[in-house]
């Protein structure tokens, strides 16, 4: 795989970032504004766009960045030191711009003011719990995957996302720069700026936790019998 | 392949039949919620993310445990000589115990009562007879495409179980160990205590026929023509 | 690849046809009774499971029998003598014979009346001219994948179903195995049986044409500059 | 890869955007028929199909023509210099004939009047926006794809349009020959016609953006450290 220069690393994290939040806000707009109050059919129409769009993101600009669009994920692979740490912040800053991109276009297309901040609730130790899980599932999904069949992992994000969706109380946001880019639309996928430091926060001790226990489920195979 | 020790083995057992039962009952409680009264939407909410998390559990725990997840998948495995007896017995425990955290793993998200039992009817010759043959389509999901196409298994399960859900009077749950945890739960996936060990008997029925038929048909090409 | 002999080819089409029946008869059955009158959602609870069937026993079976579950098919191989006349003679009767164990199985397993005639109307031009695209669509994907990805048919099948239930006035029945069975339930994926013979006999004219024009299209290479 | 002649090329592509359109017509026609007036219901069985069928469409035509079946996406390997200006031209006429061919097809299907105008009002800042994305995001799923795992083209673009139905206002036309063949038909698809070409405009700026920016970014990994 050809190694690509830091500017095509974070224009890659950036542009996935914000086409990832464009889905995300996007669909929920769209889903809501045609759903007649029947909110299940609305999550419907957010979650298969949001699975289909982050299998073909990590598709098209994994091999230039690893595709990470998630300072959660970036997180996990620092602590397995397979990114430095400088590299590691700006991938984060770049992926927090990018989402807010990504919001705002969404409010674009739609024709809706481009700043808002959401009244949507979210909160309390359901939703903690929820995205703690939803979080460990997720780093767990791409490290087993990358472990033993790294050509899948941009298919088992997406299946897994549109699993936890439904499976969490909080629809499984799981991402911290997705949680900030959504505290910015008081539209279906949005969240109280407030209640975002709590999701962020059970986000990654969740992406923690996954690190250490799956890093120990399958990366050590050579001490095994 | 590694081959992994025991207490590996056991922790992917667990862990991934706890995050199935977690999906499949917190994916009901979301789709039961948020469908308002429209029963065929909330089991499509459940249907999908319990097909997208299957192919994704599988990929990610597969390699350490062979992914069963399923006493009637294990016990097929047993007949067949591909796993000792000692360590089925194993591995029903903890898909039993790991069914159980995952069913109360979705309680704590969705911030219900922990303990629960069902009263959700689940009984008669047409459920079990769904029962007996929605394992045994399972069954020859795993044994046909592990003969010919290994690596498909996990996107083969998923599917397979996507079909069951709709095409069997029981929605399909084809599993020994997700029917105990699903009689520990009185939200949409619930089964009456009562009735789990009819459709448990089933099961393991539907498993021993697929066991025999498609050993016989896809696993002695050897002596044919 | 093995070569099978004709008992377990017979069996193979045999099983994989009465499954796909079960699926489309009894998916039919659940959706309808849970979508509270909505028929786009009740299509969907009938689509999604076919599809996600028809993958998987191509998977399965298709290795022993080539997986044909559909006279139509059998005669496109026919036609391009990659089947003898009377193994594709005893494939058509028991494909027959399989789908109608497939219906009597749903039938069963929602615990209904085993022998049924459809009321369904389902006859005119619109119906005849949809047929006839859906089988020459159908023979389409398969001759072209397995020109270029034979180890993608299955998936290629499932998904061209999954459009084809929408795009075609019939909801695409393309089989006159499944049409025969079809005829046998009084449910939502029933045809009044008076009405089968035009759905078969343009299933057949669509699955001639595309043998032909799929045929110029793909499989003369050698000939081109 | 066979190398194939123009006449086969463009049968290719002509069939492709017939089956695209017939899909797209069809399916909207039929959702929008069972949908009871719940328009994202309708939706859902619009993009379904439409994802499902793209699959296909460029797994079986896709080695003979390319399978662009898009004068966007025929633009864009134009300005990459891979095809000529003479053949592009011919693509993109039969690319809007058989784009016309498909629409009509699904009015036979569904017995409506042949020949049709929309009434569609589809037109604005944020509908072109939406198209001018749409289509940027399309190309580059294509390119970025193409440049890191080609035999998954087709798999991208589904998934690709599964998503942009419902994270744009537009609903993700994308492709000018689309537009031209569903200002031709006044059902839930359709376009007004003098609406279509503020949508083409849109569609070629989108498609010349992402040439030149993920052309910049995936394609030239020699001059990279």
């Amino acid at each position: 795989m050809p190694q690509f220069d830091l500017p095509r690393r974070l224009v890659a994290e950036t542009l996935g970032t914000a086409l990832l939040l464009a889905t995300v806000v996007g669909s929920g707009i769209m889903a809501e504004n045609l759903a007649g109050g029947n909110v299940a059919i609305a999550l419907l129409g957010n979650t298969i766009p949001t699975g289909a769009i982050l299998v073909v993101l990590i598709t098209v600009f994994g091999p230039v960045s690893g595709g990470h669009f998630n300072p959660a994920v970036t997180l996990s692979f620092l602590i397995r030191r397979e990114i430095t740490i400088g590299t590691a912040f700006t991938y984060v800053v770049m992926q927090v711009i990018g989402g807010i991109i990504g919001t705002w276009s969404a409010h674009l297309m739609f024709e809706q003011e481009l700043f808002q901040l959401s009244t949507h609730i979210r909160t309390g130790g359901g939703q903690w719990f929820s995205e703690g899980m939803a979080t460990f599932g997720l780093v767990a999904t791409i490290l087993g995957t990358l472990r033993w069949r790294p050509e899948a992992v941009a298919y088992m994000v997406g299946l897994y996302i549109t699993a936890a969706y439904w499976f969490t109380a909080s629809t499984s946001f799981a991402n911290p720069a997705v949680t900030i880019a959504r505290s910015l639309t008081d539209t279906f996928s949005g969240i109280y700026p407030a209640h975002a430091p709590g999701f962020i926060l059970a986000q990654l001790v969740g992406a923690v936790v996954a690190t250490i226990i799956i890093g120990w489920l399958v990366f050590r195979p050579s001490e095994l019998k």
